[in-house]
């Protein structure tokens, strides 16, 4: 379904003969440039600045010879045609959009990369043996709509009516809207039809800032990705005790509820050190607690407590085990000192398991290369865990990256980018022959 | 200095051959009528409530032929005259302020069993050695004025310009304007001149509702308290670290500051056990805590977290030994856990300890009586502290109370309130001697 974009008007920034550097410098800052909000980048999801940024790797990839379509889910698609078109594609791509003053690279990275990268194989005159397909998507941050990974779910039929009605948190207008504005077929993503058979697609590989500080801190280029963490969350656990004078009752007849918190985080603070010595991948937080300011004082003892509880692991075992583990603390912690623990719903999202073939590709290459092969966790989510848990084998390449993303600080270096872009050059030309 | 109150008016309610429940509970119930607000009583500190409570003291102490008198704080001071009125006086007493929609016996109790001891000896024609006075005190409640102890603090001159500058937070008027309307001598207590010498005072003897759960708990209806514990305060202290996604930063790199406070306090309770186990007197709280409601999310590793802390003892010793080891376990996390503690400035104050003569003769005659001995920490204060660090021998009973105090549901079983005052009378017979 190939759009009738205006052709591209500008010259190529993506040259042969000139410093892959350079290409790729000068197709970040157009990127910038038209996105610039003042103090960082903005690319609202189903919004103007996510379809300029559409529009400029459009433009870019057809000035390098290379054919574009907007699917179905008006995400942008990028083809270097293959021998049998016939066999499933290779995928590869990232999102578009942005966070509000978020930073230029988060998503940007993966689709330039590959845009890069397709643009390398043509010039090389490789001919695949299967198409490879470059996706850059709609609708991944969660910072508009609440809800994330938009454009890849509703790829796959995975949008519920209740998501379609989610409202803009700027405009209030519903999400189905502002699809259907920026072109997506929303009666068939309505019906809950998949816009892409996951049979179609061989495997998809996406290339990411890393968004934690793991590579910096180890000093790593570049992480293959093993897996996707899945988490259970409770947003508001209340802990029950029996406020009282802070004088006048010793530790014998206390129902002290942060005294019976801190002892639940400690226990499971020393839970997790062992589970990690045992191997396993784990994370947990408590990122919100409080003592209520209606009731509480200095010289009370505080009677309730609030606060929330999350675990990551790429392992549904390990999160069942811990979950299990959690429970079985609070029920000794509320019979130890006469507290209650009164639990909110369960929130649970899946890991999702890169592909074990995948993975042992790209790290034969990192090696190839004389650059560590190392694999990491993924705690944030990506659109990866979606294609992977519609089925289709899955792969992550991380770039070092400082400061985190959502912010204009995030730091990729240009020399790092450009080994992650040459990781997944040779990965699409070792794995569109397989 | 005998006031020229109008002559009591009504029938007596301390009777000689009636039941003394019956003359306790009509005096009790004489005040609850009078300063009833629907939910509890208000004995606004030097205010209408309060001096309608020393109106009907008054009038009592009269009715059954005792002296009475206002002292130059606006106190009620009822004598029983001794044959050596030179030497040195031996008091009773306790408060008759409440806070708002508070209890009938929190202050008034104590001043009810003294009135009933002065009434007791006068009819059994006891005469002291040297004069025996019951005081019924001002101004204990910080509610109104946010300090407490203000009618014993004006007596020995340790009101600040500050103190009487503090406004009503009712009204907003000046603590001043209030105390001199009530009949105090405001110019003697600007000018922080003692209003009694303690020289004065061989000792002062406070009956009280107990306001923990100690008494209840252990099943004894009365106890000698050993000291009224002091306190370190910390408002607010902060800890820092740094906030993260909470999927993507690993243990190894977190500064996790709910994990780095939870382990703090678990410690502190950890030493806490131990120092009881070795005999310490202690309690500890942390009224308040809470990430920032600015920054703080479900996914978010909270990077700043703010808490208050508190630590009583009858033991100075303790409290400092304490203090050093709650300083040493902050540095010891901080550097562990890579955070960081910002304190805020350190408020004291100081143990009180009761007289250990008079800790025994209670303890006897407790024992003579039948009835455990026990003797137990204040851990609120009360007036008898600003007797002892004024230099005056000072001892208290606690009377067992369910509920605690400062509110209406407060409750203490007349028979237990009758031993309170027989403990009482025979002190005052058996000390006035002495």
């Amino acid at each position: 379904m190939p759009t009738d974009h205006p052709p591209p008007q500008r010259s190529r920034l993506v040259r042969s003969g000139t410093q892959p550097t350079s290409s790729c410098t000068s197709l970040f800052a157009a990127l910038r440039t038209a996105t610039s909000d003042g103090v960082g980048i903005t690319r609202e999801s189903y919004g103007a600045g996510e379809s300029l940024a559409l529009d400029i790797i459009e433009i870019e990839a057809r000035a390098n010879g290379l054919a574009t379509e907007r699917d179905a889910g008006a995400n942008l698609v990028v083809t270097l045609p293959g021998r049998a078109p016939i066999l499933p594609c290779l995928a590869c791509g990232s999102h578009l959009d942005s966070v509000p003053q978020g930073g230029n690279y988060d998503g940007a990275a993966g689709v330039i990369a590959g845009l890069i990268a397709l643009c390398r194989l043509r010039e090389e005159n490789f001919v695949p043996e299967r198409n490879i397909k470059l996706y850059a998507l709609r609708g991944e941050e969660s910072a508009w709509f609440g809800c994330a990974y938009i454009g890849s779910s509703a790829l796959f039929g995975k949008l519920t009516a209740d998501d379609l009605a989610l409202p803009n948190v700027a405009t209030g207008r519903a999400l189905i809207d502002c699809m259907r504005e920026a072109g997506v077929a929303v009666d068939r993503v309505a019906r809950g039809e998949p816009l892409l058979d996951p049979v179609s697609v061989a495997a998809w590989l996406e290339l990411h800032i890393e968004q934690g500080p793991v590579l910096v801190a180890r000093k790593l280029p570049l992480a293959i990705v093993t897996g996707i963490r899945g988490n259970f969350r409770h947003r508001g656990i209340e802990c029950l005790g029996e406020a009282g004078h802070s004088g006048t009752v010793p530790r014998w007849l206390r129902h002290d509820t942060v005294f019976a918190v801190a002892e639940l985080i400690t226990r499971l603070d020393r839970h997790w050190r062992t589970l990690l010595e045992r191997g396993r991948d784990l994370v947990m937080t408590s990122g919100i607690i409080g003592t209520d300011p209606a009731e509480h004082a200095l010289a009370r003892i505080p009677g309730r407590l609030r606060f929330s509880f999350e675990a990551r692991s790429q392992s549904t075992e390990t999160l069942e085990a811990f979950y299990d583990l959690f429970r079985s603390e609070c029920a000794a912690i509320a019979e130890e000192r006469g507290v209650r623990f009164v639990f909110d719903r369960r929130l649970d999202s899946a890991p999702a398991r890169m592909d074990e073939t995948w993975i042992a590709r790209l790290r034969a290459i990192l090696r190839d290369m004389n650059l560590p092969d190392e694999p990491i966790p993924s705690g944030a989510g990506h659109d990866a865990s979606v294609f992977a848990n519609a089925g289709i084998p899955s792969a992550m390449i991380f770039v070092r990256n400082e400061h985190g993303s959502h912010n204009p600080e995030e730091a990729m270096e240009m020399d790092d980018f450009l080994l992650g872009t040459e990781l997944l050059c040779r990965a699409l030309r070792d794995g569109s022959a397989a």
